[in-house]
């Protein structure tokens, strides 16, 4: 590890809000084209619903309601594809977003509420449309970027037949740069220069363990830090990204290890096995059913990285890639609740999937990716003021952000743990089985008559000696806290 | 005509040059990618040679120095092909050519000589990289940019197969607008306007003649002036132009018209026809062989239009379109000198297509795009100084620029004409014969024993009463001038 490693503080204590451009929020006052798909309509794979960045600016309101204090943005530069991962220009807002102005109007009135900014960086491959690759494709041989990418022959077949250059998984859209050209590599980190000097706040690199090129992302880094100290930088990397939290490349990953368990130990028998595909290849050890496991995985995670980047990391039950964690537990509310009780006590940022907190469902891509229903009579009301909750005691315990973390207790698919920051100490409690549980836990910092508060009911509940009994109905789970918070 | 049609003074004044960006100058402040063509190689048609525009900034002196006073740049916006006329962004300077930074250092430099810009504006088609086509390439049926071109079925076949959807000339590489989507023609003018907001000093329209939409061009001259009234509008029109000169559309067009008189007459029987190929057919009767026809079209052109478009006509003998001059009359450099003189001393600016001036030569297209020879041993250095000479002749003369014309005498392949403008007289004695001519010419303006002295070597020449009686040599010219200039 790094000396002097460090992440920004504002991280450690944020919450996150992932927001799919197309799908979040529409403004009448950005025009649009005339193709639109309708916004209620099932997603498709080429189709646009025609969100943009002032619908959002117009529902910042709904999300510091939320308490949300930043937002992670899947790409918005221009972009040939409704996900617009494929780049196309890499310094313009994409035009049907509302173009450069919506967003510097977004990220004004987003500031101006503590809300932070993170873009999605796709620095790996390009696309076809992208300038110096169709420069190749029209000029072929002669187009002097053809160092820009890995050209095998010509022509390049980009359209049709077997592509002769290297493509990220084979797909001919998203042509590889070449990133040992010095030129590339200044591109791409005058890219990163560029955004954080226009005042984002950071930045998810999209597939970044592609870029093997050594030095990389160090040079990233320092390039990203020396325009912004405090700005971020998170790394998707869905399986152990130990090689990338080191101090010298990211603050965070967007962490699916935890996911996964996530997913499995409340999806249980319930869990989706169609929707979870090859996300279990990532990290089958973290596909755990019981609680010892579970507790064992959660806490191994935390250990698997320097404290600065665990912290920092970017928490998450779902995103636009998987399908949503509703639909991988087959619908099962109780389950999303749970996930989310510990996705908001454990170490790093939570990040919410846009509509998650509503109880929005979606399968695989693309259907984990539909339009917000901005009509409240399709919300489960329930699960948002839960998500608030959840919220707001993560907010109001610094213990639930830089605390210690100690299992207390996990057995017979129940699990107790403890987290520990000066004077704050919170117990949170889960039952992940279909009974009525009596938990029985120890509680060793305590020895007399006390009380700890039930931070969702509000109720007080007593400690005989050290020993905190409590009883979960199947299936639920609950936040006790001592102390002044 | 419309009512109050004004065309800019300072084109009636104007020494324009005109810049094919890739080919004229390189510098090395611009860095550039590794695949580029020897300067001095023949031109290919899809190479790069790798001119930029600090590279022009670099011999604004030498520009200076000639006498120019405006520089028509073909294409300088992002296009993956040499000419750029395949625009890829038109809110974008190429970065082969140093991009907006490289641009705004020429400008205010050029500003700052009292040289003037115009851009080339392709505004008929755009490109297969461009991002509302290529939105539709990528994302098909489903993509709402599909008003945008006019499409005709999928798959595309933009790059393999008949394309299915308009394209200028049947060429893939250049998808038509639909001029008649609003969206379109929005961005269309949003583009003419944002340039002019930048400083330019006007626009060279490609192809206008292509637009068929009505209302487009009084819209787009509209936009310009509101921006800037002293803005010129030149369009690419190879043909008699009636249409765009009637005060609502154009100031003026490439007046190719005089260019095919000047090949013809002064190419006589050296022309290179095969050559002058398909531009024969835009104006078959302007290619004249006698003095008669050449004084008679040459008279005629100037009538076609109403005066304001005449003196703001953009006149050349050649450009990046057609073979060089020089090379059109079989490298008869007499001929150019005599083609020249009438450049100089006819109503409209005169252009002078880079080098040119230098004595290079080239077939077509490519071959007419060859780099401009910076070793000035390479240079015809009496003819750069005839250049110069005659521009310097024509800045000095109110005459040349807004005088009257008058044919005084055409026979025998000679020619005289005289230009006046209140005290200034000029009178323009030319011999396209391979005999010395004596040529005897009236001058009704003349009574007594006056002089006229020759612009060209500084001799006086006596009139006799108002006889004016002049030896030319084989293939010669001369201009005379009475007064104070």
């Amino acid at each position: 590890m790094s000396a002097n490693f460090q992440t920004p503080k504002w991280v450690h204590d944020a919450v996150f809000y992932q927001i799919f451009p197309d799908r979040f929020a529409k403004s009448a006052l950005v025009e649009k084209p005339t193709h639109l798909e309708d916004w209620d309509a099932p997603p498709t794979p080429y189709g646009f619903k025609g969100g943009d960045l002032l619908g959002v600016t117009e529902h910042l309101d709904y999300l510091q309601d939320l308490g949300i204090t930043a937002i992670y943005f899947t790409p918005i530069f221009q972009s040939a594809s409704n996900h617009r991962y494929h780049t196309h220009d890499y310094f313009k807002v994409d035009p049907l977003l509302g173009g450069e102005k919506a967003f510097q109007t977004l990220l004004k009135e987003a500031h101006r509420r503590n809300i932070r900014i993170v873009l999605d960086g796709v620095f790996n491959h390009a696309s076809r449309g992208f300038f110096q690759f169709n420069h190749i494709l029209e000029c072929g041989k002669q187009s002097p970027y053809l160092d820009w990418f890995k050209i095998h022959g010509f022509p390049l077949n980009a359209y049709e037949g077997k592509p002769r250059y290297e493509c990220w998984w084979s797909i001919p859209a998203l042509p590889t740069f070449n990133h040992a050209n010095p030129q590339v590599r200044k591109f791409i980190m005058e890219v990163g220069r560029y955004w954080l000097e226009q005042g984002i706040d950071g930045w998810r690199l999209d597939v970044p363990f592609e870029v093997k090129e050594p030095g990389f992302w160090e040079e990233f880094r320092s390039v990203v830090k020396s325009v912004n100290p405090e700005a971020y930088i998170t790394g998707e990397i869905p399986w152990d990204a130990r090689p990338w939290l080191q101090g010298n490349q990211f603050d965070g990953v967007m962490n699916y290890l935890l996911t996964y368990s996530l997913w499995s130990f409340f999806g249980g028998e319930h869990l989706q096995e169609d929707l979870v595909g090859h996300w279990r290849s990532h990290g089958p050890e973290y596909f755990v059913k019981d609680a010892e496991s579970f507790a064992q995985q959660i806490t191994l995670l935390q250990n698997l990285y320097p404290l600065p980047a665990v912290q920092a990391q970017m928490n998450l039950l779902d995103s636009h890639d998987t399908a949503r964690f509703l639909s991988l537990v087959n619908g099962r509310k109780e389950a999303l609740r749970l996930a989310a009780l510990v996705l908001f006590t454990y170490p790093g940022a939570p990040t919410i999937y846009y509509g998650d907190e509503i109880g929005m469902e979606g399968g695989k891509d693309p259907d984990c990716r539909r339009g917000f229903p901005w009509d409240t009579s399709r919300w489960d009301m329930d699960l948002r003021n839960y998500f608030k909750s959840l919220i707001m005691i993560r907010k109001s315990h610094p213990a639930l952000r830089d605390g210690s973390w100690e299992i207390l207790k996990a057995e017979n698919q129940w699990l107790a743990y403890a987290r520990k920051h000066e004077n704050d100490y919170v117990v949170v409690l889960l039952n992940n089985s279909p009974q009525t549980n009596f938990l029985e836990v120890t509680l060793k910092e305590f020895s007399g008559e006390e009380s700890l508060k039930n931070l969702l009911n509000g109720e007080m509940v007593k400690i005989e000696g050290n020993i905190l009994r409590y009883k979960l109905a199947p299936y639920s789970g609950t936040i006790l806290s001592q102390g002044q918070y």
